[in-house]
């Protein structure tokens, strides 16, 4: 597709898992809210502020070293399912692709960098959204491409800025840095060992908060998390990053620790719902959405464990985001019903498993009858 | 094991799969219940009786043309695990081997024709227990051995007969001609479109009744049925025979009229039942008796719809009892525990399916995304 081409691996880089501790870090997103002098923002921005804003961040993307060698995609423009499939990919937000019912406003685009994992929102919930989103653990390399893109464009445009408070921004709780910096984590030992419950209360103990899969509000499936800071006032930016890294740290060793717990205490068990998962995502017809995550996080663990040999933590990231509703209607080339689309992800997935990730079921049996 | 050496085809042959409608009819088995008149029999009978009965018996088979050449295993000289494996072939009852605290009375055995599938246990319930177990819906032949030896040996033994009643045996509902006949049928496809209930209420208005898996009372798992004639008592053997063919086979049409009506109506998710079932029981590492038995059920269906073509009704028979805890012990060479046993189960499975039963998993898919 012709949009995904001007992205940087179709904007599929952080599937990769080749960042630290991949099997339990699916990702690190880094965000920073910026917004522009002399133009409303946030719901008093008309599309008059919006339009202004595009044109100077156009103006000032061409002097930028990080952006003059990139790709502007202008959501209005967009196909509906490339559109679809950019949220899909996690490169833009719904708010960035408006109400359903009303479709994206006037003057809202995206703009990737051709030469590092950083791309910049305009006009979403603020003027501008700085962001980098990179496989694995990678907190600070993150971190620091935003920071230097938020130099350069600072240096080209009127950020609205409170000598007390810091960047202004739409939502209150952006005010300060603008910062957000998240992580999204895989914590199934500590869902199984039930010890999930007092992890999650130290975190907000600590200004950090956890959400789910789909994000704010999101119900927590297959065990996957997404764990950041909650507020930004009054904190540097490298705190509030450095913190975030010293409590993933800490969780990803307390998710070891209850892996191997599982594994010394309950290893036949553990072993058999890890296959079995395996075997029905080998075989099934149909597959809802919820269902395959809920399978694909016993497998997440079982390679974590070096159970399944013959697969790979990218094979199931892949998965993730190709069997989501637009990535199966862009592969049929139509679009697809809801039970239709439960039989291309469960088609899509044994594919997969067949050719990237056949598992010997003999394999690792201590005893044969 | 030198026991089942002397057992033709190792008491199997029930398993072979090569009766008529062997996908919904696993086997067909007629016994017919005879006593010796001088003994005591049923409770009342004691060890002289018993002892007498079985040399009068060793005496008369000698000259019986059906049973010359056979093996007579006594069961107080069988191994205790010989005894539960003849038991989970379904060639002695339990009740053959006593009380499970108690073992086995002196006087029990089992005679083996080694010319047909036919045999008498001796000192059961009543004297002697003639029977015949076959593969598939095979009633009018399994009659026609019973009744060819019940002449045979009535011919050399004294018979206790009633001009009034018939034969006469230790429970009423055996007096008469003292047969039962009885076929062992998967009926998933009533069961999943729920007119099982009607079909069995019908059965008891014929004078039909039916058990589960595991014999009287036991509970209906897998959706696997015994179903079998009730009383005796005032109808020709024939006849008894013939309503028994005549309702299978209108079971059987029932049943198949099911299976068809739910690939038309819900083909996805019938084959997507089946399929999982296979790639459970392909890399489960764990399987409890019951669950393997219920997940060999769509199973049983899908070679039946030609959705599994790797796979054999034989395979099935055989995981059905080689899994059983005698049969697993047996192979281990040792006792197992129960998780053991589960450990043994899995593995068992996921080597004949290897071997024996691959699907490929990429078969039968309509559209590729």
């Amino acid at each position: 597709m012709n949009d995904f081409a001007s992205i940087p691996e179709h904007g599929l880089g952080w599937l990769q898992a080749d960042g630290e501790h991949a099997d339990i870090v699916l990702s690190t997103r880094v965000r920073l809210a910026r917004n522009l002098q002399g133009h409303a923002f946030g719901p008093r921005a008309r599309v008059n502020d919006r339009e202004a804003v595009l044109r100077e961040f156009r103006q000032s993307s061409a002097r930028c070293e990080t952006l003059r060698e990139g790709s502007l995609l202008e959501i209005p423009d967009l196909p509906e399912r490339t559109r679809r499939i950019l949220h899909e990919r996690r490169l833009v937000t719904q708010d960035l692709l408006g109400p359903e019912e009303e479709g994206p406003h006037n003057g809202t685009a995206v703009h990737f960098s051709h030469r590092d994992p950083v791309s910049v929102m305009i006009n979403e919930e603020d003027h501008l959204r700085v962001q980098s989103l990179v496989s694995g653990l990678r907190l600070r390399e993150a971190w620091n491409l935003v920071d230097r893109l938020d130099e350069e464009l600072g240096r080209e445009l009127p950020y609205a800025y409170h000598n007390d408070f810091g960047f202004l921004t739409s939502c209150p709780t952006n005010v300060g840095s603008g910062l957000r910096a998240s992580v999204f984590m895989h914590l199934n030992g500590l869902v199984l060992t039930q010890e999930i419950g007092k992890a999650l209360k130290a975190l907000s103990e600590l200004g950090l908060t956890f959400r789910g899969l789909y994000g704010e509000g999101s119900e927590v499936v297959g065990s996957f998390f997404q764990i950041s800071n909650q507020t930004t006032l009054g904190r540097t930016e490298e705190d509030l990053v450095d913190d975030l890294e010293r409590v993933t740290r800490k969780l990803i060793s307390d998710e070891q620790k209850a892996r191997s717990f599982l594994l010394r205490s309950a290893r036949a068990e553990t072993e058999d719902k890890i296959c079995r998962a395996y075997g029905e995502l080998r075989y099934a017809r149909l597959l809802s959405a919820k269902e395959l995550i809920g399978l694909l996080a016993p497998l997440r663990m079982g390679i974590s464990l070096k159970l399944l040999p013959g697969l790979s933590v990218y094979s199931l990231n892949k998965m993730m985001v190709f069997t989501q509703p637009a990535h199966l209607e862009q592969a049929a080339g139509r679009e697809l019903s809801s039970e239709e689309s439960d039989a291309h992800r469960a088609s899509y997935v044994r594919r997969v498993l067949a050719t990237e990730g056949v598992v010997d079921e003999s394999d690792d049996t201590p005893e044969q009858p």
